[in-house]
């Protein structure tokens, strides 16, 4: 039977609904006795039935799935002309049912409410992680509490009120808003599906076996992407050992996670030799996404920099743009300016020389650039005017 | 070598850029000497490659995919119990790379005008087609013109925008924009990929396939999908009388095309007894994707229905809004009013007693409900507040 081990004392816990260690309040995350390898995607389409053998829980219900996972991993041909790389891939996240990378984390936190016997879910978010959660409670007939930010705009809780939770805004302190849902969760049932749940963390993983899957397990150098609570990247980071002691890959991929330097507290805690992530103080960038100030899985990361299994890199703004315009308009992929970081990052690598043409890299684009349009407006973008019956106007320049 | 031929007179022309027929002003349609089964979705995940023998171009160049197609086809476990239906397909047309059906089409009309030699594609859109074309021309190293109505708001032409593509607000007549853009695009070879060009249609009617395939080619009853132009469910009919002759399916499901009551053009020709399709007047529905007043392929349709291949249907504002919120807070799918119109028409049609129990039907979800936000004011969705220091209020009436 898997249990829950703490990733930092390594003390063990019963496959449940506990978040943290007692001991050191880190993550603790899913240790199976013995684990085999998933199925190969074109043998079987569904994320549930495809993965059973790297999730912890039997029993698992592919009705519940609603088709998440199974990204397309795209060539990169004007990225590649750009760097002078020979070989990038893109994954594309944005095509997941609620059109960010959140959907294979949510899709076994959902199997392991529904396999705790609980009737409800939760989350605190104002982004990605809101629709996914409401959605596939809605699948699984599950009531989901949804908590946001006191001063989250209309046009924002529509998207996510549509598919039907009890939706809060949360009149106070958000920091505090966190840790008072999850004392409800325990207190009431409900289970929150936070950034760096175990079995969030599970869902997630899928995304490093998938990239390799799709690459018939040949090498890949680097997974680059994007990192805020460190959840997701700690995913991948065990993916890849897992992979390894599966014997799928000799040498799992280096995980290489991108911040933007207005909101680096894993980058700096990195720069400056700390043991333990900072709070990093009032975050500053367009990236909402990725704009956690206090990552709870940061510590974590550090020690996975440590262990020589990971990277961290920071971007800037001007970076972060210029890559989202550089995705849209050159490779034809829109993406929220979260989504584009790594993108930034392998361009800024490239041109630092730490990226050198022979290396293999895979950029995971995690969320749709419909999510999050309040960059749009810094693009400048607009439309020209021409008469109907003059439409030769719209050559001019040509 | 494959040919086009005018699907009203039957006239023959070659393979190239020719829309309609001289003499008669309907659409063209691909015809093939002969035709084998395109690949298995299990052994050939590349829309392009596993496709190759269902689309009349060779030298295909798969690397201007974008990971269309290939979408999931889920089950409905609620809308069934909802219709008492036993057998109920969702086929999620919202995952695609632009998020909406569109893309296949596109994916298509970009192969031809690359294989036609022209550097230029083109499109007079305000929604869904507009971002695709400027996404695959981006991709293909092409320009894209796209013309757009004089009083589209800066939050719709942001999304396309950043695609990079020439974009224009059209001044005057709408209806003449259309024309004057084709006109443009002779004269200076902008390939202009219309609803009904004979390639987009070539590339659509892989949906038709897809849901077959992925039924391992069990006889399905009836595919339910919207219907504007007559571009995409004439392609789904197609694709139907190609598999037939293939042998991959004894009898096509039937085609059932749906319209908004508020434009119903087609239904209103069918009810009517009409051999032509008149001008619906102006349009007055929320799901804008599909109010096409006259739609270009629409006498193409009426024909389809004296064969017995094909059914339309039309549905309520109050049964779209219905069908919108349904799928999303019962299936957990989020899709644009003209997604929710299938949804709606199966409701209807089993509630009248059209469509049985035993019926095996499958429904296209075309569009992402972020695609086309306006709705959303129309649903009273809100958020609740509580306190962050009380949030059990959250919980109020549980």
């Amino acid at each position: 039977m898997p249990c829950l081990v703490c990733v930092a004392c390594g003390k063990r816990y019963p496959l449940a609904t506990a978040l943290r260690c007692n001991d050191c309040n880190e993550p603790l995350e899913v240790r199976y006795e013995s684990l085999k390898p998933p199925a190969r995607i074109k043998d079987e389409p569904c994320f549930i039935t495809r993965n059973t053998n790297i999730f912890p829980l039997p029993n698992l219900r592919p009705e519940l799935s609603l088709g998440e996972g199974t990204t397309p991993l795209l060539g990169a041909p004007h990225l590649q002309a750009d760097t002078g790389l020979d070989t990038i891939y893109l994954k594309n996240e944005t095509v997941n049912p609620t059109w960010s990378f959140k959907d294979r984390g949510t899709s076994l936190g959902v199997q392991a409410a529904v396999w705790f016997g609980l009737s409800a879910i939760g989350t605190v978010s104002s982004g990605n992680m809101a629709a996914s959660t409401a959605a596939f409670a809605a699948r699984a007939g599950l009531n989901a509490y949804v908590f946001v930010q006191e001063d989250m705009p209309d046009g924002k809780i529509e998207p996510i009120a549509i598919y039907g939770p009890h939706l809060n805004r949360g009149v106070g302190d958000y920091g505090q808003l966190y840790f008072n849902a999850l004392s409800l969760g325990e207190k009431h049932g409900i289970y929150f599906i936070s950034s760096d749940n175990p079995f969030r963390v599970e869902g997630q993983k899928t995304v490093a076996y998938e990239i390799l899957d799709q690459l018939d397990y040949q090498p890949l150098d680097f997974i680059v992407m994007p990192v805020s609570s460190g959840g997701n990247m700690a995913a991948a980071i065990k993916a890849g050992e897992e992979m390894e002691a599966l014997g799928l890959t000799k040498k799992a991929p280096m995980i290489i996670g991108v911040q933007a330097a207005g909101c680096s507290p894993i980058v700096t805690a990195v720069a400056e030799g700390k043991e333990q992530i900072e709070h990093f103080g009032q975050p500053n960038t367009i990236a909402h996404a990725i704009s956690n100030p206090m990552p709870p899985s940061g510590n974590r990361i550090l020690r996975k920099v440590k262990e020589g299994r990971a990277h961290v890199v920071s971007v800037t703004e001007e970076q972060i743009l210029a890559a989202q315009a550089f995705l849209a308009s050159q490779e034809g992929l829109f993406v929220q300016p979260a989504g584009a970081v790594p993108v930034a990052a392998i361009r800024k690598l490239a041109q630092e020389g730490t990226l050198k043409p022979k290396h293999k890299v895979a950029a995971i684009l995690t969320g749709s650039g419909l999510k999050d349009t309040s960059a749009l407006a810094l693009h400048a973008l607009k439309a020209g005017a021409v008469p109907v019956d003059n439409l030769e106007l719209a050559l001019k320049g040509r």
